[in-house]
């Protein structure tokens, strides 16, 4: 049989069925672009391949998946970190200038060409660890122009580099000093200005909010769900992150993607997403950073068989983290996921939460031939290091 | 005046005198692997040079300083971390071949070469995050051939690599199974027999040991300094990082360079450190991945004046970490450090706990020539990010 690519002499954790789908005489065939073939040697038609990889026995993973980040954005808040360790107060600090209105500001004040300029170190942080496709929101702009420029710039990120960029809309990340003392006009207007022109611009894929007591009500986000549904986008939230606000359920209830963070998710909560089949987004690098005590609920949400993704929640504020290796050791030392489910929620669980399940996230016939491949003797490892990337190579459909 | 290298248009944080020592337009010249000069431009002789580099505003940095790893041993326990994550007891990990005792093994039945050959990776990615000072450890032999082999790789490494390394005698990390049940015999044999050959050879540049209640007991630790002290090595130790053995105190009373870990360590430790000026390093890494939950006592430490070093405790076990970056994010986020604190515990800080402090570790006339060349807006970046690797260049006795 004819192929371009043909990988032999590898392992394989094709993340398809139960566990890791270890398979130890592996090979992968691509063409055009997508996986021909995926499984053991054994079984496998005699391929005809354009180029043959020998794999010395490494693994082979799916590419890696990160489904929530925020890399599009401007400014610089190492000094505010300084700060707060030197025991400045919130209040110093956003009168040093600091705070998520410093990064609005900087974003506002950036081109499209900046703020691609700026992500760009980032998004080579994740694809040098096997990232091969990568969710960008916008939320820094919180205007109509600026937030369609973040969204242009995420877009052009996936045309410099060999990456598959899934963006959404977050306008309703903050209160924007415009609107201050009025969130309901603020989402008003996102939702009767902002997303109108967002949809109509084919610019996201999806729609995101910030569901907190700093953010939006429930009743807010709702109106805002109300108004992606019929612009035919699919929702998620930040929800539960510090308090519970019945986000992810309401979510559950718009048939999100991702209900992500979920720190204080309730019993309630983590059935409505069982229920919808929503995607648990758990991002433990800003549980880290930001120091938070409070667990998500994960053997709750084991029990209710919802599926577990981890990200990085890139971003300036409370997570500033480009690896998803060391998101996947801090989901297994924190937050005690097991290394299956670690892998699982950096390949085929990210792409459901991205609405990609059937395209992506397992090396199985059909879909992109997105690899990483992998200089480690068990799959294990890759949760287990911290700071060393053994990626051998990494494989974007099928190049 | 002539110099063979200088490094031009650069801003430098050399770390001498209090906080970063920052100087805005800075040069460095270099002269026989040493610093000839490090500071502003505008105060610098007119240089002759057999090689300009302009570094175009990059921040330069001292090399930074690992003091304190386990980067030498064979054997892999990522199994082990994924079976504990399962819910796996310490017994059934023990039975599965898991544990120090699986990490001894394989390092007995490894060749030096072998040795030398899996520390690469580990070793090249400290380098690859600026280090040019690395201390590296005995201590999974448990016999005299075996722990000579790991101080031969050890110094094998300096070889191979363009870095500097520091070796430190570690026969008393454990107690083997050849002496079950009878620790003081296993000292005895240390102390007359591993540590004199060991000495003989030259091969230690220190003598460490655990002092715990799973490890040794403060009079072993005693003999064991003794010897050394004899011997005309400097001691260091593992102290306090389980329970309060008052093994600092015991340290500072031998003048030690150093005290690790240091979770449990109290006032009269602290009093005795400062006393003797022992160096307080601590190991975020280790903290992290144990999940401890008691703090080093950071605020007496700074009250009492005691250095404080950070190191990645590099080891299967209990930190299988390789990032100083990382290091000094876990130094900042979970003990609370300043970001200065941060950036002298891998620089001059960690100089001191290995002997070193008139050698390396600031950026002073007369020190190497290693520097750290950084991608950043301000050093504080160094710290505050987690998994980006801005180092742009590593320069080792210059060059
Ligand atoms: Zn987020
Ligand atoms: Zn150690």
């Amino acid at each position: 049989m004819r192929c371009d690519r043909l990988w032999t002499d590898a392992r394989l954790a094709t993340m398809a069925g139960d566990g890791l789908g270890i398979v130890e005489r592996g090979v992968v065939a691509a063409k055009g672009g997508a996986i021909l073939y995926a499984g053991a040697a054994a079984d496998a038609p005699a391929f005809e391949a354009d180029a043959v990889t020998r794999c010395d026995g490494r693994w082979i993973t799916p590419g890696l998946i990160d489904c929530h980040t925020h890399l599009v954005h401007a400014g610089n808040r190492a000094r505010e970190f300084e700060m707060r360790l030197e025991g400045a107060s919130y209040e110093e600090i956003a009168r040093a200038g600091g705070g998520i209105v410093s990064t609005m500001r900087a974003t506002r004040a950036a081109s499209e060409a900046e703020l691609v300029a700026t992500a760009l170190p980032r998004l080579d942080a994740l694809l040098a660890e096997g990232v091969t496709t990568v969710e960008i929101k916008s939320g820094y702009g919180l205007d109509t122009d600026s937030e369609i420029r973040m969204l242009r710039a995420a877009r052009r990120l996936g045309e410099v580099r060999d990456v598959r960029v899934s963006t959404t809309f977050l306008g309703a990340h903050a209160l924007p000093p415009d609107y201050e003392g009025d969130a309901d006009a603020y989402i008003a207007h996102v939702v009767d200005a902002m997303l109108p022109e967002v949809a109509r611009l084919g610019l996201a894929d999806a729609v995101d909010a910030f569901c907190e007591t700093i953010g939006f009500t429930a009743a807010q986000t709702g109106r805002l769900f109300e108004a992606a549904t019929r612009a035919g986008l699919p929702v998620k939230l930040h929800a539960e992150q510090l308090s519970n606000q019945h986000g992810a359920a309401l979510a559950a209830r718009f048939g999100a993607l991702s209900a992500d963070h979920l720190e204080y998710l309730d019993q309630a909560g983590v059935a409505a997403m069982a229920k919808a089949g929503t995607v648990a987004t758990l991002l433990p690098g800003a549980f880290y950073f930001v120091r938070e005590t409070r667990l998500p609920p994960v053997a709750a949400l084991r029990a209710a068989g919802v599926p577990i993704a981890l990200a990085t929640d890139c971003n300036p504020g409370t997570s500033p983290l480009t690896s998803p290796l060391l998101v996947m050791n801090m989901g297994a030392t924190l937050f005690r996921l097991t290394v299956a489910e670690c892998l699982r929620g950096v390949t085929r669980n990210a792409a459901a939460a991205l609405g990609l399940g059937d395209r992506i996230g397992t090396l199985e016939a059909g879909k992109a031939c997105d690899l990483a491949i992998w200089d480690v003797e068990h799959p294990a490892e890759l949760v287990y290091l911290m700071g060393l990337n053994p990626l051998h190579a990494r494989i974007w459909s099928g190049r």
